[in-house]
């Protein structure tokens, strides 16, 4: 080894050692003439090396003789570059100022000549500051990827990255679940997002295709009787990139046989416990439950942040007398929007009222960005001597105001916003302007972790582009027992009102999907009858699925599982933060370039012409 | 969950217990018509049911209603077929007849009518027997390797894989290794075997290559500090598959900075005796080092199996009068086929002398196989009645025969073999019939593990047909010290004589290669100069590793690792064979296809026009 120690355990224990330490120049500073300061970085730490320039010489040496001294350890302290590659040999010495900031505070080593260092390489200045806030712009980081990587925030990253791995695998281990890898060249079988395909060369005009996750395989090995199965796996889709998503991706893969889905919903969040116990020292509580048609309702998402209230309230009037929101408190008062519109809702952002006409006018721009899509915003002040005041005071008196008020539990000093237009998008605008508010209000704590299980996800959902149903998580997913009937006689209705529900269930951390999974279809007749009802020929099922279906002849076990998002897992876990992008060693950029490597570029007509694409 | 416990686990201790299993029939078994047994059988073991068919009736009821009991319990034994899944609920009970072949063997679950058990799913009667010795051949098992994979073998193979893997991961962690993930959808290099290419959908015409392996990004994680890295990662290579080979694999990736080849050789051997201590329990000795030279030289081969010795002796006669060799045994005897070859040289099988005609035109043939591809085969008996006798008696008298005999330190009773010919393909053809000798002889001990390291293998070799210098390892790998300036100055000469040796090492168990290894150029300048030796121009070199050339110019530490094939590490440890389909979950066949799921297969054209290959 070229060092004795790492740039982070030298201790005040150490002092009187004679050491060797191999790194990265940080910085170096110069003490008048005759005293210099390296900052000497590794993976581990930081030591200060201090360099006597004037050199260690006895009575005799001649002046000579010290003046080259000195000048060949000035030289070489002025060639010394950030970031050069250096090994120092000297003794570990106590420091006289001492810094508590960091574990090799209290000493530093001494050195006295050029001979001390060796140049292991040089380096060019680097193209932007190796410093926790960089001057470097995204693009020019992602070009010297490598560069960044050795900042210290995206280091820790991808180190705690590393331990939340370690955690999760320490408790698939313990609870007896085998790591069993599938194959990355399987067969194309689009259902949902793209493929990525691979060309064989030996197979000429014939396709792999990259898997966008292992599911079918996971179910062939409950099949095979492994009965636990996990895997720590990367995953590709071919879509139209958004902000924040990566064409490969990394999925904690996991499934379970002979389990019902509170088993499943039982063993995951022991892993997700156990990884914040591990990883943050933190005892979460028993996750919550909450239906995915409450999750619409209350939060406008499936994946609603729980780490503040501010629900959404229906002011919708039903025509039904018995449902919720049948009083009507917003419609026949001459306001066409509401009176036209299919639905009305609100959220109340406590203490808002006094909101100026400036910040509503900004939250009304906000909310008709295309992104959120409303038409305008509506609003109710609240006022601090009990007033009230709306935006559509023309329409509304005062008492019809309070009725409103009172059914968002407003209370002096709050402030109701209120959106109305299309149900589908409305609820998710309102869902956006909700989170918009926690936001502003403070609300959205960094160090508060709240999870969440989101069941009984609608099975299927209709596409009116297509005129067909869309499997909401994926086709092995099993619907609800009382909805099997449905499965075969209900199917050709074309609508969602009475579509089935699926054993499905999602976690969710502060807003944020981190996993979602289902108790599976293992009858033969009843996958064969979901494809049938998605649409696909018998032809195209047999094409495509003929093994998955083979299998279940032959003793498929119940079973069901979950998949997380290993790399959004860890952002949440790591610094409670939705950009899983730091959290990969070399991502790709939203066009799925990789700008280090120039990657994809095309490929030399040779390579075309042997895999026949030519 | 739908069982109390597995059907591995019950115990004399859990006798009196109400249980409830879940597993797959594996027999059943009428004893009469009043007891059946069902072996029931999951991934844990195998759990005996005791099937009273007679049931357990009170004294008063009817006989008709014994009569209904007992025929719905011997319906349902008659449908239950092998590998249907059930669910068993029963009282656990003392076996009479104990097995102590297996750990359930004290116990049976007893049962007394059919409501006790729960079909939870049928099964057809699987193509081939799920029993350790199949009755299905290998194709067949291939397309229903999920039945396959329920063969206690094949089982155990992956479940004692994960063992592997996890032993693996300990040893790192213990070591400060950091596990990170690289990209899969990176740039085509092709240096070496052919890429796997994917086409990119959002790059119209550019294609992202599959790595052969993660090599240049973790020396990029060197360059960006992270000092020790590890990954158990997928890689591809297109190669045309030799029997064995699978286009993916997976690979044990290590690297480590500011070391020496000493240093990493520690490292590694400690892990491959982390892995042996952990799935074997068994405590190897230290690991002997061998040069390539000598491995080629006394085994024919770069990776020996050294559980037996029988090494190669040299027996053409060298023309400088110091070299080893050089005494003339068999030149100038008038036998044209050693006067005229470039290498004569043989091996001594102890004990053999009584090998027959049969035996030996038999092993004639072997070595003249095309795959050996040995001219003919010489021998020298020495009998027991010490007298010498040899395929080439008309040229050699017995004192010459004596003197050559000596040369193997033969002793009576020895069989000496001899090939001559061209002297690479001669000294392969002696290492493979060593191998075959060993085989013979049973001196390939399935029990015994010998471990060794080859270093100082040649960093590059002359390729007469494309007429350049190609990498042995890779174009990473640094040259000897000495040796450098050959790289500058010495290139130019065609011939592998004077090339030099690089910084690369492989590990070797019982003539299995399973890792190799290199310390890497970490220097801008003689990478490029690499490059150009390997007959790279510079705009080739800048297309394909701009970036790796760029990296070493910002402070690329000193570094270098070593990959294990995992795969085959796996079938070393856990069965000593050199076969690697066994252990891994879903391979291809020697066509590169997976027969289970019909793959690669044709894609359609809308999927093609999308991609751009129409």
């Amino acid at each position: 080894m070229l060092r004795t120690h790492t740039c982070g355990e030298l201790k005040k224990e150490n002092e009187g050692q004679i050491v060797s330490l191999c790194g990265w120049v940080s910085t170096t500073r110069l003490l008048g003439k005759s005293l210099a300061f390296i900052d000497l970085r590794d993976r581990y730490g930081i030591t200060q090396i201090n360099f006597n320039l004037l050199g260690k010489f006895s009575e005799n040496d001649s002046a000579e003789k010290k003046q080259s001294g000195w000048e060949s350890n000035l030289n070489l302290i002025n060639k010394l570059g950030r970031e050069f590659v250096i090994q120092v040999k000297g003794e570990v010495v106590e420091r006289k100022a001492k810094n508590k900031n960091i574990p090799t505070g209290e000493i530093e080593v001494e050195i006295h000549s050029a001979d001390a260092i060796t140049i292991l390489n040089e380096s060019k200045t680097p193209p932007f500051t190796i410093e926790d806030e960089s001057d470097g712009g995204d693009e020019l980081r992602m070009k010297y990827r490598y560069l960044d990587l050795r900042r210290t925030p995206i280091k820790n990253n991808l180190l705690q990255r590393h331990k939340v791995g370690q955690a999760v695998r320490e408790y698939f281990d313990k609870n007896g679940f085998a790591d069993i890898e599938t194959p990355f060249l399987i067969k194309s079988t689009p259902e949902g997002a793209r493929d990525f395909v691979v060309p064989s060369r030996l197979n000429p005009g014939e396709f792999y295709a990259l898997p966008q996750s292992p599911q079918t395989f996971k179910q062939l090995l409950m099949v095979s009787g492994f009965d636990r199965y996990y895997q720590v796996v990367r995953c590709f889709r071919d879509e139209d990139l958004r902000a924040d998503r990566q064409p490969e991706f990394t999925q904690i893969d996991c499934e379970m046989s002979f389990v019902e889905q509170e088993d499943v919903l039982h063993m995951f969040e022991g892993m997700v416990k156990h990884v914040f116990k591990k990883v943050r020292n933190l005892d979460l509580p028993k996750f919550p439950r909450m239906t995915y048609a409450d999750a619409m309702k209350y939060y406008g998402v499936d994946k609603p942040d729980t780490r503040f209230e501010m629900k959404i309230v229906d002011l919708t009037p039903n025509p039904s007398p018995k449902g919720e929101g049948s009083e009507n408190l917003v419609r026949g008062k001459g306001f066409k929007v509401y009176d036209d519109a299919e639905l009305i809702g609100g959220i109340c952002a406590k203490d808002c009222a006094e909101y100026t006409r400036k910040q509503l006018d900004e939250l009304t721009e906000w909310v008709k960005r295309p992104q959120i899509g409303a038409g305008g915003l509506g609003y109710i002040k609240y006022n601090a001597d009990g007033t009230l005041k709306s935006s559509f005071d023309k329409f509304f008196d005062e008492a019809s105001l309070k009725k409103i008020a009172e059914k968002f539990s407003a209370t002096t000093g709050d402030l109701i916003l209120i959106l109305a237009g299309a149900e589908t998008k409305t609820r998710k605008a309102l869902g956006e302007l909700r989170l918009e508010m926690g936001n502003r209000l403070g609300l959205r704590d960094k160090n508060k972790f709240e999870c969440l299980w989101v069941v009984d996800f609608p099975l299927l959902e209709w596409n009116e582009e297509e005129q067909r149903w869309f499997a909401m998580h994926h086709p092995f997913t099993s619907p609800k027992k009382e909805d099997m009937d449905w499965m075969y006689n209900g199917y050709t209705e074309k609508n969602s009102a009475h579509a089935p529900k699926a054993n499905a269930y999602d976690i969710v951390i502060n807003g944020v999907e981190i996993g979602g999974g289902s108790i599976r279809i293992h009858n033969k007749e009843l996958q064969q009858q979901m494809f049938k009802v998605l649409g696909l020929t018998k032809e195209e099922t047999e094409q495509k699925f003929s093994f998955i279906l083979n299998a279940f002849e032959y003793g498929a076990p119940p079973h069901g599982g979950i998949a997380f998002g290993f790399d959004r897992l860890c952002s949440m876990v790591i610094a409670n933060e939705d950009y899983i992008r730091d959290y990969i060693a070399f991502p790709k950029n939203n066009s799925g370039r990789d700008v280090m490597l120039d990657s994809p570029s095309p490929i030399d007509e040779k390579q075309k012409k042997e895999l026949g694409l030519k």
